[in-house]
């Protein structure tokens, strides 16, 4: 039976988030977690399941032992490390957006190409059973021709603003996920889009030259057209929908909640909120995001969220950009 | 184009609603209302479309130009009225039950029988587009064999202790609409009746001889079963629900509401309660009661809710009566 | 008791719903018809319960009995009754849109200002119990401050090639309610819009110079957003739904269903579709509509939907037709 | 950091299931797994987790390292595997219902009571997310007083015939289940059950002297009603529901699906079915119980499911069995 060793870089909320996972999967040897901040990781570190803790992510990569990497550090360091991973031949999982910049993430793409890895972009919301049934009902055809994709996705509360001024803006850091997802129901590129923001939650996030609040239209290449809604703060819940209408019918995926149980009172019939925290929302989803590219390296199958995955939602939030500083359309160009 | 003239003895809450349904009908004259208090209702008379207002029934059972008779008075004048009236040869519609007297009832029965008049009796929920859709479902075996019904039945408010005083129970005067649908869903008689009920809501209505609480489970002639529960007070609002489960399927009627608005707030996702009044929540079935019976009369049709019906959903009550009190099963005695 | 007297121009598919909906209020009367095809509709004129039919709409606007004139005919004529209506002094109530040209628009606009009389555009959907709900939850600020608005509003089928031949396009004839929907919940003007189509459903709309499905961004005045989505066909039904997003919880309207009936089989849990006809999703709204005209003129109480309610919906749709054509935001003009 | 080392008796489905949610806990070490076909089990254990594989469920009862057993075998030979474990001092968790006979499990009680050890018995869904939620709703009296409990429990399919002939009866064997959640929620002792059942699906369940089909009302003794209805096949899945409903409202639980998805097309909207499997459907509950289990003998915690509940529920299935042969109310002796 294979076996497979693993090494996480960068163990902030979605490091973490990944080791919990990994130490419960069979056939996954967890050896080493490195993080700049390792000093404060100590008492952590002794309940990871992880053998190893480090400063250094290179005594990772460079480790004969360690077949795949997951790098879960801050953006800005992606392409520097996803270079060194794939020049010593290990698998990459890799968070996203890949980078900020995009002629760096086309010199971490070529790295990865010439170096023949598996390589991986954490667009998680693909690996939700909800997603995934919309994605097979548009794929067969069961809603006829796709016309219109909709996507409703609001986060409970605003990030720090320390937080938003590292982001890249709501296109590149929030958005992009719904951006990787109109891609992947519909199975079309993106062709145009057209971005629409402004700031009605706190003024000092658009002190920071971000929106907190957007309306996005898509042109896809196969003729249907997309929008997505966003907002950093739906006071009832972490809200995530999506639409996906067409010639034949309408497949809607609805907000997951903690319980099943009305209570009806002389206040009216009162439902669960959407789940709150985006770990709990896509717990499931994260989990199988790993277990396939495990799955995907041990038995050589393919990459569902590649590295084309992540380059062409990140030109999709940069066209987005643009588009809100033109206020025109902005197109997207295609990555052959 | 045939035309029918119709005149209204008992002018209470019920009698008011029939009334103003009628006067919106077309080729129907609605002629003459009677009723004890004929005094106090002169000015709604003005507004009520008829042309005439008696104290004295009589005056409209006897007068050659009305063709139907509908008896909306206190269930302790039916059988006396019904008696007058067929024997007058008008049609009748009656309000349920006929009466509290057995032998009173098929009294009456005969005498509408011998009339060969056509009578129906008011089971309005018959005519609900809900349960009737229901009754399709299950008559063209969509959820294959019926095998249990349960019914849901819950008023928001209790009646006032005067009317529990006089209702004949809760089985004869609040049940007996869940009995009707019974056997109108499953299309078979109900053999055997064990019912269970308690003071649970005021005390005062235990002390007038009567429960406010009460399950009761039915067999069924042709084998199924049934539950029915009531209350007296679902203090959010008028709770009336049906479920046919069989070998194929489960046809569920849910509650009708005011709006389709979902509020989403800190508080849950909060949807409007039951409709809280029985007028509102049967409106439409009320108009189609009175629509159907005209209708059988001017073009010589089968009634859906026929003195049969009447006469055996009372039955029923009087067995549950007797179960409560027997702690026993009763068995009900099916008219032929 | 005050009691009014009508005419309706145009016996149509609208003028017939508005004259079946006039012949069972209380306390008017529906004198005059006319139509310019007047001989064909005799028969139906037998049951229409107006008193007189005729070809010429001038015999009814200078009929010193009438009161107020329904002008129910095609968008062309409009102007000219309106023009002969109000200098004849006659409250009107006309369909929209008022015209294809604004230019003739504002010549009624002044006509009925300098006439005084009162004047309602058939925006039907704003008398919507479900809307008007929303529109009272944004009012009284129980979802806070608006931040995003979204309608999703298709039809279940295409209007024939002829009718959008002279429709004015998808925005005049569809989305125009859409976009006095955004108006009516926002209490707020909208100034920009981008418009974004495509012909999906049948190219033979496209040949016609119009498209067939769309998705048209706002801007409001008060800084929150809107989003329209349009089909000209949801095969599942007439999809009706709109949600108002803002800073304290949102406000979502489902759509309306013939039965609140749940079917479970091996097939799933199957419900209801949307209703299919606007004439029964919006039944009671037309109804309210017109008791709500007669109401203001009886009583001189306000009207809902304006002169100037039709105009800014009006240049909505002109500026989304630029913006369509131009594919760029277009600005939309505010009427003082 | 205390550890707990612990054995299964008995590894068919159950077991298996018990076993392989053992082994992902943290802290617990699952030493020996004992089967009488342990022969067969070879392959499995590979993967089991487990240390040790046995026939004999005495070497295991016996092993001083053991702190507490899993008793997961057939239902008759439980009473003498918790006379031998609670003699060796071990903490017992025993799959329900405890025996067939009173008398064996009365002995069961005394010696576990003797001994002083943790019982648990497994009623899971006492675990379940959503029946906890409306067990709190109900002890805060959120819904008010308790009037009516109502719990809907159908099975997707039949077990085998075999199966049914050992299964001591739907009542013991299924209704359990539903008593002991009747017993959880109410806060309270059923006092008096009447029983009605019927072979509807199956008749060689019938001639096995057993029903498929039942609706079972319950009297509490803090004066509440109850009533359970169970079908040994709903064809559309596990459906697993509950209405808890009192002076102040009504909490109901609905079915757990596998999606979040509707799909509207010609056919209606559509959404998922309940869970079909029971271990699906039970999942989080039947590891929240385990881990419940651990905990409350490693911290000295109240067991939620005791003994007592055990002997109660088994009662109750009792009282019911006699109930429907004698077609009359059976009372509960209450244990004190």
């Amino acid at each position: 039976m294979k076996r497979i060793t693993v090494g996480v870089v960068g163990a902030g909320r979605i490091g973490k988030l990944h080791i919990n996972n990994i130490k419960n999967m069979p056939h996954v040897r967890l050896k080493t977690v490195s993080d700049i901040y390792a000093e404060g990781l100590k008492d952590w570190f002794m309940t990871s399941g992880a053998e190893k803790l480090t400063e250094d992510y290179r005594e990772l990569v460079n480790d004969p032992e360690i077949d795949a990497v997951f790098i879960c550090t801050s953006t800005d360091t992606h392409v520097e490390i996803i270079l060194e991973a794939a020049n010593a031949g290990k698998h990459i999982f890799c968070e996203k957006p890949i980078s900020f910049s995009e002629e760096e993430t086309l010199k971490a793409y070529e790295a990865v190409q010439k170096a023949g890895i598996k390589f991986q972009v954490g667009f998680n919301r693909r690996y939700d059973r909800n997603f995934y049934k919309v994605k097979q009902l548009v794929e067969e055809k069961i809603i006829g021709d796709l016309h219109v994709l909709k996507i409703t996705s609001r986060d409970p509360n605003p990030p720090s603003l320390d937080y938003v001024s590292r982001s890249g803006g709501i296109f590149m850091d929030m958005t992009i996920h719904d951006f990787d997802m109109a891609r992947y129901i519909s199975g079309s590129e993106v062709e145009e889009v057209y971005a629409q923001g402004a700031t009605l939650i706190d003024p000092k996030i658009g002190e920071l030259g971000d929106v907190d609040t957007a309306i996005i239209t898509l042109k896809f290449a196969n003729g249907a057209m997309g929008v997505i809604d966003n907002s950093r703060q739906a006071v009832y819940g972490y809200d995530q929908r999506l639409e996906a209408f067409g010639s034949k019918g309408s497949a809607q995926v609805n907000n997951e909640t903690e319980s099943r149980v009305d209570l009806l009172s002389k206040n009216g019939v009162t439902g669960d909120n959407p789940l709150y925290f985006f770990l709990e929302r896509y717990n499931d989803a994260f989990i199988r995001e790993v277990e396939e590219f495990l799955d995907a390296i041990m038995y050589n199958k393919e990459i569902r969220t590649t590295f084309k995955d992540g380059i062409m939602a990140q030109r999709i939030a940069q066209a987005a950009k643009e588009s809100l500083e033109s206020r025109r359309p902005a197109s997207v160009e295609i990555l052959d």
